[in-house]
């Protein structure tokens, strides 16, 4: 059973129940609906069918909003429908949790009720990017903004894990965001990071460029959470602006404009493509548990597939074998609590 | 009269020469052309006609690579076609430098023969980036790998001018990257940017994101020389990625593929728009001296336009602003020598 958050987006709550029923119509997984129960009953009652088996209701009093500050919302809203689903998680209650709510919130909900995998240090924040080979991740998205040689290090080892068992993909290549492929180019972060993946048994490619994320040319890319999140910031802009600016070029001649309009469906399919709503959301690795944060504006497509891949990273036992890739690599220690994790 | 190092890029010294020839049309500008005295005189035999007032040549017996690593390389190599140009700049035998060669080779020459500004703690590279309404800088593109507080508000403050008095804007609005817009979000270094910038006589906008960048929100981007490297790479590819991208969605769809040959003007128009030659090369700010860092694939444009920005930063007196803003702004003290100084 996977928990969605249905009142943290910035949607109304039946945009995602209609997600988390398709994943049940399609999937066949259960879901628990977290929030209003009144608002959520209200809406399954308009509903011509509901499987009763597989989908349930936890009611939450409150709701954390999008622009709350993470560590105080948490700490005060304790009935909070981000808070109830980190807790059911936490309890061994749902396999997973999506939830389309404020990343921080879902961060510090989860470091409070689920908590970390043995041997982590930092739970990293994994984001699909599209390139012209299929999808990469990057991790650390933005969970963590400042971060040591150690973080980034077991951000590579769980990412590689992610591409492995949920995308599929045999001995994939792991690489370090920097600034040349030269292993002395970088910043003090990227060039230690580097020396601790160096002699690790597995498809380190070492350094790579900007350049290279969207050519699809490794599939995990590793780097701190603030140059991860500028980055993905940046170039969801850039694709859509992209035609934006070729519109602009055009302006009033009628022959390219007649082009714009042919080669429009090619672009809708692009749009398709590198829309964050196709991946879900990005998980959280590392937890005690699945966490799957999707965006804010997510959708029901969003949603579905939020669950779709909570439902993999369940079944596919992705957290079992981050533990044993951990301890293979020497991380075995039980690491201090974090300030969060006391709250 | 402006130094050419016609020797480092990775395009042959005749298509430099060539951009450099343009400039001295165009522009009236003066060129003295730095490199092996015999292949530049060959080159310009062939050519009918040479102002020779306005073209000189400097011989250098040397070139440094793309690939030598900066510190060493300028040690080891005084006759390098980049250290006399710096040199020259140094002793003031020319207002400027253009060169299309290693970035950091042409980083560390100018610290060891030109210095800094007055109270500049470190230069800061600046690029342009083409938005909707024209084009905004990003400063550190890459000079600075690890950064503090202090170093950013001075890229700030240096960007501020060079957008007013180079790009012509008025009242240039400043922002801080980071990841999101709110004061409190951001690593320890953007926040401490802020409090630096804050109550500064100037046009602070705050923090912007990602998306800001190429909305042309803003007018100049701080950030540090890695976040900066790294968001340039990746968008440069994004940008051209798109186009490969709906190429592959077209397939065989025939109308589709005569959309894209109809629409391929504005294709091109946008490319050349963001092309990184039409704006010749970073300013190196914060030197006592003028250093254009061009693309290491500089051609004729590139050239031509790289001597360009030089003559308008050296007649627009850019580096004697710089010096009063930051008095104005309490920078005032000589900062202790860098290790690369001292080479």
């Amino acid at each position: 059973m996977i928990a969605v958050d249905v009142m943290s987006g910035e949607k109304p709550p039946e945009v995602i129940i209609r997600g988390a029923l398709k994943a049940v119509h399609e999937l066949g997984v259960s879901v628990l609906l977290v929030g209003d129960k009144s608002v959520i009953e209200n809406y399954l009652r308009k509903l011509r069918f509901i499987n009763r088996l597989k989908v349930k209701i936890e009611h939450a009093k409150e709701v954390i909003g999008m622009h709350e500050i993470p560590t105080i919302a948490c700490k005060k809203k304790r009935d909070a429908s981000i808070i109830i689903c980190a807790k059911l998680a936490g309890e061994g209650k749902v396999h997973g949790v999506f939830s389309p709510g404020n990343t921080g919130a879902s961060l510090v909900a989860s470091l409070m009720h689920i908590g970390r995998l043995e041997g982590v240090l930092r739970p990293g924040l994994a984001t699909f990017v599209p390139n012209l080979r299929g999808a990469s991740i990057v991790i650390d998205a933005g969970a963590n903004l400042e971060c040591t040689p150690d973080y980034l290090a077991q951000f590579a080892i769980m990412g590689e894990v992610f591409a492995s068992k949920v995308q599929g993909k045999k001995n994939p290549s792991v690489g370090i965001l920097s600034v040349g492929e030269e292993k002395s180019k970088g910043n003090e972060l990227s060039m230690k990071t580097y020396d601790l993946l160096k002699d690790l048994d597995f498809n380190f490619v070492g350094n790579i460029e900007g350049y290279d994320i969207y050519d699809g040319n490794v599939d995990v890319v590793v780097c701190d959470g603030f140059v991860g999140n500028v980055v993905l910031k940046v170039t969801e802009r850039v694709f859509k602006l992209t035609f934006e600016f070729v519109w602009q070029e055009i302006g009033y001649h009628l022959l390219q404009r007649i082009g714009f309009a042919l080669g429009y469906p090619a672009i809708r399919k692009l749009n398709k493509k590198i829309d964050p709503r196709e991946y879900g959301g990005a998980p959280l690795l590392g937890l005690n548990g699945i966490m799957i944060i999707g965006h804010g504006s997510s959708d029901e497509i969003a949603t579905y597939n939020g669950i779709r891949i909570a439902d993999i990273v369940y079944k596919n036992k992705v957290n079992r074998l981050i533990t044993q890739r951990l301890e293979q690599f020497g991380f075995k220690k039980k690491p201090p609590p974090l300030e969060k994790e006391k709250i």
